[in-house]
C-alpha cells in the first residue's frame, strides 16, 4: 500500500509535467492528482520536489523508452517501414490524447537546462540512455556506430520536435512529415 | 521613454521565458529584471500575464526568425551549405552563451500546449510564419511545395531538437550531427 502511493505520487507527478511543466506543477496539485494525502508526499520524498522530479522523470523516462521500442517493434520487421509506422503512430496517439500525451521529459528538460542543474543532469541522462537505445536499433540493422548515432540523434530530436510543432499546431502533420524525413534518412544511410 | 520601458518589460520576458519557462517567470522577477517599477508591467500590460506573454513572445519570434535568416544568409550561397553553416552557428551560439541562448519560444510553447489555449494559438501562430519563411528559402532553391513544407518542417524540429539535447547534455554535438542530417537530407531532395 505504502508502494503504490508512491507510484501514484510518481505518475501523478509525471502526468502533470508532461501536461504543464515542472514550475507549473505544484505539491499541493500531485498530493490531489495522487489522491494522496499531503503529508506524504513528503513522506515518499524527504528531499522535496527537485528529489521526487528526479525519480519522476526516471520512471516515466524508462516507461515511455519501453513503450517506443514496443511501438517498433510492432510495426513492420524492416526498420525504415517500422520508423514511419513509429511517427504515424505517435501523430494517432497526439490525436487520440487531445494533444496531451507526449514526452514526459522535455518540457521539464527546456525548463531546467540553465536554472536547476541537478535536474538538467537527470534529463541529460535520460536523453543519453535514449540515444544508446537507439544506437543499438541502427546498428542491429546494418549501420556503422557514425551513422547510428547521426540517426538516433535524428530520430530523437524529430520526435521531440514532432511532439512540439504538433502540440502548438493541434495537427498531426509536422509529425508525419517528420517520420518520412527520418525513414527517408535511414533508408540512405542504408544504401537504398 | 514610455516605449523604452515597454520594450524593456518585453525584453526581460522573452530572456526569462527562454531561460525557465512561463510557469517559472512571475511579473515580479520581470519588472527586476526590466529595471521597471512592478506597476508599470500593468500599466502597459493591463490584461496581466498572459497579454504580456504574448507580447513578449510574438516580438521575441520576429527578433529570431530575422537572427536565424540572417545567420542563413550570411553563409555559403548555396543552401545545402548554408544550412551546414547554420547548425554549427547555433552549436557555436550555445556554447558561447553557456547553453542558455536557444529558442525563445520552445520552453512556453510546450508549457501551455494542453494549458493555455490562448498562448498555444500565439506559439502556432509564430512556429507557422517560421515554417512559411523556411518554405520560401527551399522554393527558391528549385524544390516543390512539397518538398519544402516537409524539410521546412525538418529544419525546426531539428534546430527545437537539437537546443533540447544539446542544452540538455551541454554539448553541441546533437545540435552538429542535427545539421549534418538536415544537409544531407535537402542535398538529397534537390536531387544530388
Amino acid at each position: 500500500m505504502a508502494t503504490d502511493t508512491r507510484d501514484r505520487i510518481l505518475d501523478a507527478t509525471a502526468d502533470l509535467f508532461r501536461e504543464r511543466g515542472y514550475s507549473g506543477t505544484g505539491l499541493k496539485a500531485i498530493s490531489t492528482a495522487a489522491n494522496a494525502p499531503f503529508g506524504s508526499v513528503y513522506h515518499h520524498f524527504p528531499g522535496g520536489k527537485d528529489e521526487l522530479a528526479a525519480a519522476s522523470l526516471r520512471r516515466a523516462a524508462d516507461g515511455y523508452a519501453a513503450h517506443v521500442l514496443e511501438v517498433l517493434a510492432a510495426g513492420p520487421t524492416d526498420v525504415v517501414e517500422a520508423i514511419r509506422h513509429g511517427f504515424v503512430a505517435a501523430g494517432q496517439t497526439l490525436v487520440d490524447t487531445d494533444f496531451v500525451d507526449a514526452c514526459p521529459i522535455a518540457t521539464v528538460a527546456l525548463e531546467v537546462a540553465s536554472s536547476n542543474d541537478a535536474l538538467r543532469r537527470v534529463t541529460a541522462e535520460i536523453f543519453a540512455g535514449w540515444l544508446d537505445a537507439l544506437d543499438l536499433l541502427f546498428l542491429g540493422a546494418g549501420l556503422d556506430a557514425s551513422n547510428a548515432r547521426r540517426l538516433s540523434t535524428l530520430f530523437l530530436a524529430a520526435l521531440e520536435g514532432g511532439f512540439l510543432l504538433s502540440r502548438a499546431a493541434r495537427d498531426p502533420e509536422p509529425m508525419l512529415l517528420l517520420g518520412e524525413s527520418v525513414a527517408v534518412a535511414v533508408a540512405a544511410a542504408l544504401g537504398r
